[in-house]
């Protein structure tokens, strides 16, 4: 299939490159490196074995990039407003729109601005970063479940997940909701506690209260979920989110780095919409409402002193 | 009457030395500015009227401290430790301890350590601080209430509230349970989130999202107490607290300031005791668990900091 890239960073880049190096025509919208891969072309340093592409299809603005059969958007969510701009050239009719991207509620708020498109959910789990133009740095993981949104047509969500399996990524079809749900589990606490507490993952683990605290917060998501008549997400996974985490070498989530880059974090869809659902669910997470406030504060504080040194 | 005070600080230094101005015979125990207040004398710069004790009665070690009909106790509680070593000398048949200390719990514990003594809480409203040795620094307000908590002759509390007016103190005498937790209402919160978030109670008020969540905080023990039946902790109480901290000039309460200065925190009594009371009565407060989760992870890290430095 024809795929296109919008947001060729350490998710999108990663993905993409894969695509391409299985042979599939991969069309990358670049940003701030577009000159540098013109000249250097795509690296991926991996984990699974690193490669270049040497000539990789790119653009550095997205009305020069054809249609495509799948578009895998890989912005930060708070990026979303320029997707009305962006995303318009790339479709066709029957073009599948991928949204690789964190928290709950992006396909709702993306069906609103493309209301006949068809969406899913690309649920990455994966260690990476772009540490320099041109350059993908994959640590480590890397499979992607594909959650069909407003996909009529599952044939093209079958052959996404058959052909990502092809470029030797792990990937599965699974249930929407579910899916979205299962990954806020580890999303809303490590996300915003690492920010909150200026840490990383191990640290959080490694302190009995904020280990109980982690734990309380998920158990906050697997009440909510079970309001919301949302199977699958119940205290087992919660335990194996938290060996797996404690499995891992200490991380600092994206909305750590984005904190710390000074970047907006991705509080909307992180945090805000999924403890608004709850709470209409009549089940809300106190606890996930108090980091999100604490959160808002500190980027509230933070735009102060921006606004005051300049 | 005659008053010995036990952590001649911000708040035991001011009331002992108000009570020593107006007449009553007042014994103070110093630790660090003994010698200095021996040669200098205890002053009080005060809103209210400044000025100083020339010759106060004072002691480097409570075993040369006679028995008093009152003791107020003036320690931060994570000192209570040191009570048993230091209260002794002071107790006479009938004496009345007076614990002016923050947080929920320390009665039951003092009690255990003394188990025949008469305990009174001291809930003092004030903004001080002890700057520099021998001087206390009395910003604003002033009232006390005293709780009485295992006196069995109301007389010697009626007669300390009204000694604490001749020195032209708000004093009155209150329910002990529902005097400490109303306290709490305004401790828990503005303590422990300016800590948490490294600021003031000002800047907490002005965002939404933490007014939002103080006033949540707020009506959490609003909630446990009603399950706990002390009376007198409504949500007109909480919406007065916020109202009275708009109201003030920017603050930093006292569990800021130890963690400025690199003093432990009393979160066993603001945080832990309170927490656990909630829970048992079957009303959680998890937003102020998540709080006192965070405070001990901050303290914890601090500790790894220290130990690794030395």
């Amino acid at each position: 299939m024809r795929y296109g890239v919008i947001g060729t960073g350490a998710v999108g880049g990663f993905y993409g490159a894969r695509l391409a190096r299985s042979g599939q025509e991969v069309h990358f919208l670049l940003h701030r490196d577009y000159e540098y891969v013109c000249r250097h072309g795509l690296s991926v340093d991996s984990c699974d074995g690193s490669f270049r592409l040497e000539h990789p299809y790119v653009y550095a603005d997205s009305a020069q990039m054809p249609p495509c059969d799948v578009v895998l958007v890989a912005l930060k969510s708070t990026n979303n407003h320029m997707l009305p701009r962006l995303l318009p050239p790339l479709l066709r009719p029957g073009t599948l729109v991928v949204l690789i991207q964190n928290g709950i509620g992006v396909e709702e708020d993306v069906q609103q601005m493309f209301p006949g498109v068809a969406l899913a959910a690309g649920l990455a789990f994966i260690c990476s970063a772009k540490t320099e133009p041109g350059r993908v740095n994959h640590q480590c993981y890397g499979s992607i479940n594909i959650g069909n949104y407003s996909c009529r047509e599952s044939d093209i969500v079958e052959r996404l997940v058959d052909e990502l399996r092809e470029a030797g990524i792990e990937a599965n079809s699974v249930e929407y909701s579910t899916a979205r749900w299962r990954k806020a589990v580890w999303n809303m606490p490590f996300n915003g506690m690492t920010v909150a507490l200026g840490c990383q993952t191990d640290e959080l683990l490694q302190h009995p209260s904020t280990r109980n605290l982690v734990r309380e917060q998920m158990m906050e998501i697997v009440h909510a979920t079970r309001a919301m008549h949302i199977e699958g997400v119940d205290e087992d996974f919660v335990e194996k989110m938290i060996v797996t985490t404690d499995a891992m070498t200490p991380y600092s989530p994206s909305m750590r780095l984005d904190w710390d880059f000074g970047r907006p974090m991705e509080l909307e869809y992180i945090y805000t919409r999924p403890c608004r659902m709850a709470r209409d669910a009549g089940c809300p997470m106190p606890r996930l409402e108090m980091l999100e406030a604490e959160l808002r504060f500190m980027e509230g504080e933070r735009g102060k002193d921006k606004g005051s040194s300049h």
